[in-house]
C-alpha cells in the first residue's frame, strides 16, 4: 500500500487501446477492471472485434469516442500514430485468442507501444521464438498477464522462498483443477469453449496451453528454481475433442527438487482453485486460489503458521501489492490489477527518467512467455514420447 | 455479469467529487477503487482534506485538473456550480469521519447533486432524523454504503430467504470481531485510532457506530425482518478510551425471531471476519466474510449445500453483483463496488428517463441509515438501563 | 501419550457397572465404547434399563454374565456388595435421563462406589445442592462427563490462558448450535426428543439443561474464570414444545470480562459444532468441535498459529490426553473417554496409595456439577425477569 | 450404528493374542485401541517383543495373565494351542516391522488362527506371493489393515462411485503427505525412523512401502477401477538415506482413467494428511483425513454438497461403520476399530455358522496385500527404467 510520491508528479493517467475484449469477451472485461482499479490507466481506444459493428458496440458500451474505436489493430495503430504524443495511446492491451497474439504484439511493440498480453504468449512455441527477440529489442515495456503471480500471498511466498525462510526447495506441488470442459461444450453455443478446443485458434494444446502454462509459471515464479526435464502425460477425456483437456507432468528442476504439475478441464465440478505447495529442508509453504489471502507456512517443531495479505509485517513484495489492511478479501481483479498497476508504474517511471521500484518490476514478461510455450511444446512432446524423461530445453 | 445495454445509448462517464479521502486515508482509497473499477464513474473534482495542501497533494496524486481541486466542500460546490452541466460533476461522494457527514450531504443534495455517503449516516441520531427528511425531498440520489450489502452471496442469502427457501426465520446471529484496538491505539501516532475513538469526530459511540451499525444493516437486509426490541450491554475494555469497543446485544425481529449480535474492536488477533447465520423453520444459511465467495446452506434431511458466487444458477439478484465466472474470487472492493455501480446504473436510468432494473435499486440508502442512527441511539440507552428490553422504534 | 508407568503394577481391570444405556440409548453407547477404549476398564454389571427383559437384552449384547443383568439399580448395588471386593463392582457409570441421575448417584456413593454420571448433575438446582455435601462426604471418586473439556485442544487453551499466554481474559464467546429439534420431534416416535422435551424427566429447562451446561461449563472451564451476573433470554421457538428450544445469555466474568453463550436446538441443519473463542489483552484462542484437533491462536502483531493434538510441543496437559501423533485425528470418543481415562487413573492412584499426576485431576466433577445446575436455575430466572441483570451466586 | 441381533446370541467376546506392540511402539497401542472400543474382542495373550521382558513389561500394563505373555511367537502359539478351544485365543493380531510379517503370519493362519496383519502385507513381493497362496487354503479370516478404508466417507465414496453417482471414473487423484522425516532423524535415537529407513525391516521402498501403499490401496478401493500402467518417480531427498522418502507415481486405470499418486515424508511441516479426489463424467467426489468425517461432493451445474458422518440418509455401508450422530467426530482409531469391528463380526457369523452382512465383509484382505506388494515393486522398478510405462500386472 505504499506509493512512491515524488514519482507522481504532474502525470497523466497512461492511455490504453485494447485488442479484443468485444462482446461476449469474459477475459477482456476482466482486463478492463484491472487496468481501471486504481486510477492509473484509461481505456481510450480499442480494436475490440474483427467486426466493425462489434467493436462498435463495445466501444459505445464502454462510452468512448467513437473516433478511436477501430474495425481493425492495424487501423487503430495507425490512426493512433497519426495523433500527437499527447494524445495518443500509450498502451495496448490484447486479449484476443491466442492465434492472434503474435501478429498485433510485435506490430505494437516495433510502433514503439508498451505492450500488455494475456497469457500464452503466442500460438505456438516457433512464434514465441521470434517474438522474444522483438521483445528485447523493443522500446516499450512489455508485459504478460500471467494473473496468479499478481496475488499478495504468492509475492510473499516467493519472497520467503528467496530468502530461505524454508531452506533449500526440495518439493513442488501445483495443481489446477477446472471441470467446465466435462462435456462436449464446444457442441453446444459457448464460444468460450469452441476456441478453447479449436487448435487454429488455441494452439497445439488445450488445457496446457490455456492453464498448464499459468501453473508452470506459478511454480518457477515462486519456487524459484527452473524445470530441467519433464515427464508428462496429457489425454483427452471427452470424446470428439480435438485438444488435450487433462494432464499430469512430473518434473525436476534445476537444483534437483521434485515437481508434480497437474492440469484438467475435466476435473468435474471443480471451479478453478490453483493450489502451490513447496516443502523446503527447514519448512513448507502452501497457497491456494479459494482462500487466496491466506499463506499457510508449516514448521516440523512448532505450529504452523498463517500468513494474511494486508499485514503490516509482510514483505515489501506483499505489501506493495495490496490496497487492503487484514481481513478485507482482495481477489482475482485485484490480482490481475496488480499486474496492471507495476507495468504502469514502471512506465511511468520511464517517462519520468526515474528508476523503478523493485517491487514494481516483479511482473511477467517476455522470460516468463518463451518458458511457457516451450513448455507446452516440450509437454506434447513428452506425452507423445514412450521414453520417461524429456530434457526441458529453452530456445531463444 | 449481464447488463441492460439498451440503456448505454451515447453517454458519458458520470463525473463524481470527494468530499474527504486525502492522505492516510483508507476508506477514500478504497471508495476511488469502487468508483472506477467499472469505468461507469471518472473522479473529476475533490476537496480531500481540510488543509488545502493536503487536498492538492491528493488530487494531484489522483492526476485531477488543479483547478478542480478545492480547499473546502462549500468552495466545491460553489464553483462546480458554475460550470456547464455537462462539465459539472453529478455525483459527490462523501468519505470523511462522522462528523462531518451531515453538512456536506445535505448541501450537495440540496444543490441537486446525486451524493454517495460513507456509512454511519450522520454523528447523532438527530442528525439523521433531519437528514432523512432532506433526502426525501432531495432530487438526487441517495446511497450509504454499507458495503457487505454489496457481496453477491449475501445478495443470494437474501433473495433465498425472501423466497422462503428456509421457511419462516426463527434465528440471526450475526458477529463483527475486530481486534485491532486491543490496545489504546489512539495514544499512538494513529489517525484512525484517533478520530474512531474521539465522541467528537465519531459521535456516543465507537465500537457500535463504527461496526456495530454494519452488523445490524446486514442482520435486517439479509433476513428481511425488522428489529423491535433490544437489550445491550456495551463495555470499554481498554483503560483510558473514550467509548465503547466491545458490546452484545440481544434482539427480538417483528415476527418474534430471537437474534444476537457481537461487535468488538478488541477480540486480540481478529481481524474483520464478519459473519451470519440465519436459521429458519426448513433450514439455515451461514456465511462469513473471510469466505465470502461461499454461501452454506443446511438442511436437516439431506446434505448442506455451498452456493458459490459466479455460478450460473444463482439468483439475478446475485449475478447482477458479480464479474467474474465461480472460482475467481472477488473480495471487499468487488462488493463496494457494486453498491457504486448499482447506485451509477440509477442515476443513468434516471438521467436517460427509464426505469432501473430492480437489482440495480437494491442499495442501501435514507431508510438504512436512520435506522442504524436509531439502532446506535438504543443501543447506547439500553446499556445504560437497568430493565433488560427496550423497545426499538425509529422516528423520523 | 505418556504414561506413568511405576503405578501400573499388579492391577486388574476396574470393574464397571452401567445404570441406563439399553436398547436405543445413545449415550450409554459412546459411555461404553469410552470406558472399554484405553483397557483399563471392563463393562462387568448392568440395570440397563428398568425393564428387565431389555436389560437383559443389553447385558446379552454385551457377552455380560447374566447373573450381572440386574432389572434396577437397587438390585445392582445389593447383590454387587454381597460379591467378594475382588469380584464386585469398582465403578458405577450412570446413563440415565436426568429425572434418574440424584437416586442412583446418592446411593451409589454412599455405598461406596465411584461414580461416573452423564451431565446435568440432577433433575433440579435443589436435588444438586442435596448430591454436593453427598459427594463432598463420600469415599469414591465422583466424575460428571462434561465431554468437551476432554478435548485435548481445550485441555491446551486452558492451559495456555492459565499460563499468560493471550493475556488477562476480557472476552469469551460460546455457541453451542444444534438443528435436530427444528420441528415437533416429540410427536413422532423419537425417543430421545421424548425425554428431553419432557419438564418430568429433563426438568425445568430443555436446551439449556443439556447443552446450554456444557457451554457453560466449558467457558468456565477454559477461561479459568467464574461467572458473576447473566442476563438471558430463552424461547421455545417449535409451536407445541413444552421447553426452551433456542437461548442467549450475557455474562460478565469475575474479572469483569464479558461473555456470550448461545446454545439452540432449532439452528436448523446446525449438527453439533460447539465453538469457543477466548480474546485476551495479548491474543486470542478459538476452537470448534468440527476441527477438533486444532487450536487457533490468534496475534494482534504477528502471524496466526494453528496448535494441533499431538504435537511434541504441547502442554502435558494436552498430551496426557492424546493417543496419536498429529495428523491422525483424534475425536468425541477419545475426548469422552479421556474423562474415563483420567477418572480410572485416579482410582488406581487411590488403590495404590499413590499420589495421582495432576493432569489425571483434570476432570470435571461436583463443583462442575453444582455450577452447571445453579447455571439452569439462573438462566430460567433471568429469562423471566424484566431486570437485564440477575447475579450469578452458587449455594453448596 | 445398526446392528444384526440375532447373531449376538450367547457369545463371548473373542480372545486376541499380539504380536510385537511392545514398549514405545505406536501401531500397536493404536491396534489395541481399536480392538478394544467396540467391546468385541479382548487381549489376552501377546509376544509383544522379542526380549522376553520387554514382552512382560507390555503385558503387565495390559492387565495381562502373566502366563500368557510370551517371549516369542512360536512360543505364543505351541503354548495356546495346548489351551482349550474355549480359553485359547481365536485371533492372532501381527503390528511387528515389515519383515516379520509373513513368517507369524503364515504359522498363525496354518495352525488354524484367525489374523488381522498390519500393512503392508510382506517384507517383498516374493514373500507376498507366497503368503497370497496361504491365505486361500486357510481355514481362518485374514485381515489387512489399510486403515484408511474404515473411514465412513470413504465408504460412502466407494458406494457412491459404485452405484454410478458421478458417472464414469475419469480422473483419480491421491496424496500422502507426510514431513517427518524431514531430516536424516534415523540418526538420532528415533526407533520408528531407524526401522522405516532400513532395508531389512522395511522391504526395498521406505515411503512408498510405508504410505505409498495405503494411497494405492485407497485410490483402487474408492474408485472401483484396478491400475493396469505405472510411471514412477522416487527420490531419497535426505542424504544418507537408504530408502525413498518422496516420489510420485503416473497411473492408468482399467477404464482408462488417469491417476497421480504422490507419497512424501518429506514434506516439511505435513502431518499426515492423505486425500482422494475422484471425478467422473457427471461429478465428483473429495476427501481428506484433515476433515475426515465430511465427503465433498462436487457438481457442474447445481451447489455442491457435504456428506457428514453420522447423517441418517448415508449408505448402509458408511452407517455400518459409524457410531456417533453427524456432529461428533469420529476419527483414526474409529476407522481402525472399522476393520477390527467388521472382521470381528465375520469370525463371529462363521463360529455362528451365519452368511455375514456384506457390509461386514468390506475390509482389507489378501488382495489388497498382493496388489500393494505388486505395486511397491513395479513402481521401484519404474523408477529405475527409462521408459515411460510399465504394465502393472499382478502375479499371485
Amino acid at each position: 500500500m505504499t506509493k512512491n510520491k515524488l514519482f507522481m508528479q504532474n502525470q497523466k493517467k497512461l492511455r490504453m487501446g485494447m485488442i479484443g475484449g468485444g462482446p461476449g469477451s469474459f477475459i477482456g472485461a476482466i482486463h478492463r477492471n484491472a487496468a481501471l482499479l486504481d486510477g492509473l490507466i484509461e481505456i481510450t481506444a480499442g480494436a475490440f472485434s474483427s467486426r466493425a459493428d462489434k467493436s462498435l458496440e463495445t466501444g459505445k458500451e464502454l462510452m468512448l469516442d467513437e473516433n478511436r474505436v477501430y474495425a481493425s489493430y492495424d487501423e487503430m495503430f495507425e490512426k493512433e500514430l497519426q495523433l500527437p504524443k499527447s494524445e495518443r495511446i500509450d498502451i495496448v492491451s490484447i486479449v484476443t485468442p491466442n492465434h492472434a497474439h503474435f501478429d498485433p504484439t510485435k506490430k505494437a511493440l516495433e510502433m514503439g507501444f508498451h505492450v500488455i498480453l494475456d497469457k500464452p504468449m503466442t500460438l505456438s512455441y516457433e512464434e514465441a521464438k521470434e517474438l522474444y527477440q522483438v521483445i528485447q529489442n523493443a522500446e516499450g515495456i512489455f508485459c504478460l498477464t500471467h494473473t496468479y503471480t499478481g496475488y499478495p500471498m504468492i509475492k510473499q511466498a516467493k519472497q520467503m522462498i528467496a530468502d530461505g525462510v524454508i531452506g533449500e526447495v526440495r518439493k513442488v506441488y501445483v495443481e489446477y483443477p477446472q471441470g467446465w470442459l466435462w462435456k462436449l461444450l464446444e457442441s453446444e453455443d459457448n464460444k468460450q469453449a469452441q476456441w478453447r478446443t479449436d487448435p487454429s485458434k488455441s494452439g497445439a494444446s488445450g488445457c496446457f496451453g490455456d492453464i498448464g502454462t499459468h501453473a508452470f509459471n506459478l511454480a518457477e515464479y515462486v519456487s524459484g528454481q527452473k524445470v530441467t526435464k519433464i515427464c508428462a502425460d496429457l489425454s483427452v477425456k471427452v470424446e470428439g475433442r480435438q485438444l488435450d483437456d487433462d494432464g499430469a507432468v512430473l518434473m525436476r528442476f534445476e537444483n534437483n527438487a521434485s515437481g508434480i504439475l497437474t492440469a484438467s478441464q475435466i476435473d468435474t465440478g471443480a471451479e478453478n482453485n490453483l493450489k502451490i505447495k513447496i516443502y523446503g529442508d527447514k519448512g513448507g509453504i502452501e497457497w491456494m486460489q479459494e482462500d487466496c489471502n491466506s499463506l499457510m507456512v508449516r514448521w516440523p517443531d512448532k505450529p504452523d503458521e498463517i500468513y494474511r495479505a494486508g499485514s503490516p509485517f509482510l514483505s515489501s513484495l506483499a505489501q506493495e501489492n495490496t490496497r487492503t489492511p487484514a481481513g478485507h478479501p482482495e481477489g482475482y481483479i485485484e490480482a490481475f490489477a496488480n499486474i496492471y498497476r507495476n507495468f504502469a508504474r514502471c512506465i511511468y517511471a520511464r517517462q519520468n527518467g526515474q528508476e523503478p521500484k523493485k517491487e514494481w518490476l516483479d511482473f511477467p514478461g517476455s522470460e516468463d512467455g518463451i518458458r511457457g510455450m516451450a513448455f507446452v511444446d516440450h509437454v506434447l512432446a513428452s506425452s507423445e514420447s514412450e521414453m520417461k524423461w524429456v530434457p526441458f530445453i529453452v530456445e531463444k
